[in-house]
């Protein structure tokens, strides 16, 4: 039996054990894991500086490099995050429904866990204690497959996870890591449908497809950002420049920064000027549409492409408008059902806006960059879901549940 | 262009257009929908004739002929059955959740319709009206392939679903019949992604089975019901037999059956002969295992095939178990996650059972037959869902909605 197989019907079995533990029990595990990170920190560092050299023989960038990097502050945030989490409410068995029947039956919804869930990620070994504790407190088991470049990382910090799950009522199989990071495990879970729920890709746009394209295992597509923020003529400077700056350059390599911006045109003719000047100053490139491009000499022509485009990095498109409908098309074609904004002093195209673009979040005078479940007050978040069943937009805890009927009876028939 | 990208295009546009029709609107157009099929009844039928007729000399079986077949009463059941739905909430525009965060910023969570649904089934030309007017209902459009031997029924139903739709403000595009019934739009429905938001296959287990393995568009899984009834020894033999009675032979051609009975050892051999003799009263054909077969001349012994079997048919499984954890690892083994039942007077083993069972319903103490929208109280079901994301059970109009977060802002920003 391969290791996908092996741990799949391994994980399967402790799902159904994890029916029977308690919050309290999961919450004790929850705790013992974050000591257990502690007190390992420096064989976690030392197993971590092997995937570095790794990376850096193999000539990955910096900034992915950044990516797998842990540090002893790394640690300690992760310990904390888990502190976090087991404050948080446990959302398994909550009654979601009561439905009384006239012949007598009493029915009731209750949440439950999903069962195993499988998560294939690239680079950052956050995510590997992330989906683990996230699905531990839902009640669920997890198959983690994260990425070659950080494997050390990976069995290290699983490791450290086993030995703290020896001492808890959680079966320590709930947590597996496939050690085989070829790409022949990946499609393996694709289709692992007798023992996995879920599975959530977690990275690049090209991991994502595939996952997608692939998989007949259901999947929960924790989605490309390509987001637009649209100035509408009545919008307020002030507002428009801080909202755009913030939007594009606060953080640019996140999914919820702004990627273009469309801009109406009479606004553009006062106040257009003033705005590109101001993304100039923050560095940031400028792919603009004919009449941008010609007017200033800092900007590029936009390709069809480029309104594709997530850059994630400070580049940004700009297309100037005629109307919010033109504003609200552009974005349905291009956009990625991600998080879209309107700057605009009217109420009636904001509501125009917000109800006809087709996106996760829409935003009315503020910046795209809240789509986040620690900023909606989610307090833990397994990504950011773009697809429209199940979930959409930031997925805390709930989204890591399903719902079942309990139905009890006197005998009753039909 | 071919035909499924044309209609998967003007059924998007559609979509979007729906976003500004009133709840009044809709429930206008399902109205001239009921009425548009009592006033096309005699052309509606004609054409259902030629689907029976060339049913029959494809030689298709008497029930499968059922199934296509239209009468008076089934065309006056599809008005009234419209009627309902007419009054039940609309659920679109629903408010699931409202933040206030400290900055200011609002946000709230409102349902929303999930935009183009594609719909593949086989025969039953009344899935082509549920399918259509549950989808308006909740400000969809939808796309119906429908199989080739209800094609002349589909087309003339569709027709009057445009006839009414013209004289009403909800888009005619909204809802979108494949004439061509050939594997081939089939398929390109299943990679349909840039047009269709969701898929629902209803039919067989092949239809879903392919749907799920070659789909790249999220579907939602109706599926197979291999349910149980696990007999404690502590059940009461009057209960035990009508639930059994009931689940098994009231209708056994539906996902909700039961399929195969497991039974307590001790309570088999106090009561075994007299509930396989009303079984056998009933004309019930046994599968049981080497006990039930060895003891019981009328019963077959079964084989590992028929514990997985489906009958939807008067034939039933039937295995001696010697705990209710035997019985609850069988069904997690065999079952298809569907309803599953425990006849007790234990709360004990009751609630291990409710707990450890994997399915969309649990009972205790009563048929698994209850497992049905209408029975549920939803007024509408698009079918019953044996997968875990989004909506599992009875699917009512909720199933049909996803989420959108709207954020009110005075500039705030990160």
């Amino acid at each position: 039996m391969s290791e996908v197989l092996l741990k799949g019907k391994a994980a399967k079995t402790a799902s159904f054990m994890m029916v029977g533990i308690s919050t309290e029990e999961k919450n004790e595990a929850l705790g013992k894991i974050a000591d257990q990170l502690l007190v390992d920190q420096e064989y976690i560092l030392e197993e971590n500086q092997k995937d570095l050299e790794a990376g850096r023989k193999n000539g990955l960038s910096e900034s992915v490099l950044d990516r797998i990097m842990l540090n002893e502050k790394r640690i300690l945030d992760m310990a904390e995050a888990i502190r976090l989490l087991i404050d948080l409410k446990d959302p398994i068995g909550e009654t979601l429904e009561t439905i009384h029947k006239d012949n007598g039956l009493l029915i009731r919804q209750n949440r439950v866990p999903l069962g195993v869930i499988g998560m294939i990620y690239e680079a950052r070994p956050n995510v590997t204690i992330d989906a683990a504790t996230l699905t531990l407190k839902t009640g669920n088991a997890v198959i983690l497959r994260g990425s070659s470049s950080a494997r050390f990382s990976n069995e290290a910090l699983v490791q450290s996870i086993h030995k703290a799950l020896e001492i808890s009522k959680v079966p320590v199989d709930a947590v597996q890591l496939i050690e085989d990071t070829s790409r022949e495990t990946a499609k393996e879970l694709f289709h692992l449908k007798e023992y996995l729920d879920v599975l959530i890709p977690r990275g690049g746009k090209n991991l994502i497809d595939t996952v997608v394209r692939e998989a007949t295992v259901p999947v929960l597509e924790t989605g490309a950002g390509n987001c637009h923020v649209f100035i509408d003529e009545s919008a307020d400077y002030q507002m428009a420049e801080s909202i755009v700056i913030n939007g594009k350059t606060q953080r640019p390599s996140v999914c919820n920064a702004i990627e273009t911006i469309l801009i109406e045109e009479k606004w553009f003719a006062q106040h257009g000027k003033d705005l590109i000047d101001t993304l100039n100053d923050h560095g940031v490139e400028i792919y603009g549409d004919s009449v941008v491009s010609s007017v200033f000499g800092t900007a590029k022509l936009a390709t069809e492409e480029d309104w594709y485009t997530e850059y994630l990095a400070l580049s940004v498109s700009i297309k100037v408008v005629k109307s919010v409908e033109e504003a609200i098309n552009h974005i349905n074609k291009y956009g990625t059902n991600h998080s879209e904004a309107i700057i605009t002093a009217s109420e009636d195209r904001a509501n125009k806006f917000l109800n006809k673009v087709d996106a996760a979040a829409v935003y009315h005078n503020a910046s795209t960059r809240f789509t986040d479940g620690s900023e909606f007050g989610y307090g833990a978040e397994i990504g950011i879901s773009t697809q429209k069943l199940h979930a959409r937009g930031p997925m805390g805890l709930n989204a890591l549940t399903s719902s079942k009927f309990f139905v009890y009876g006197t005998g009753q028939i039909r």
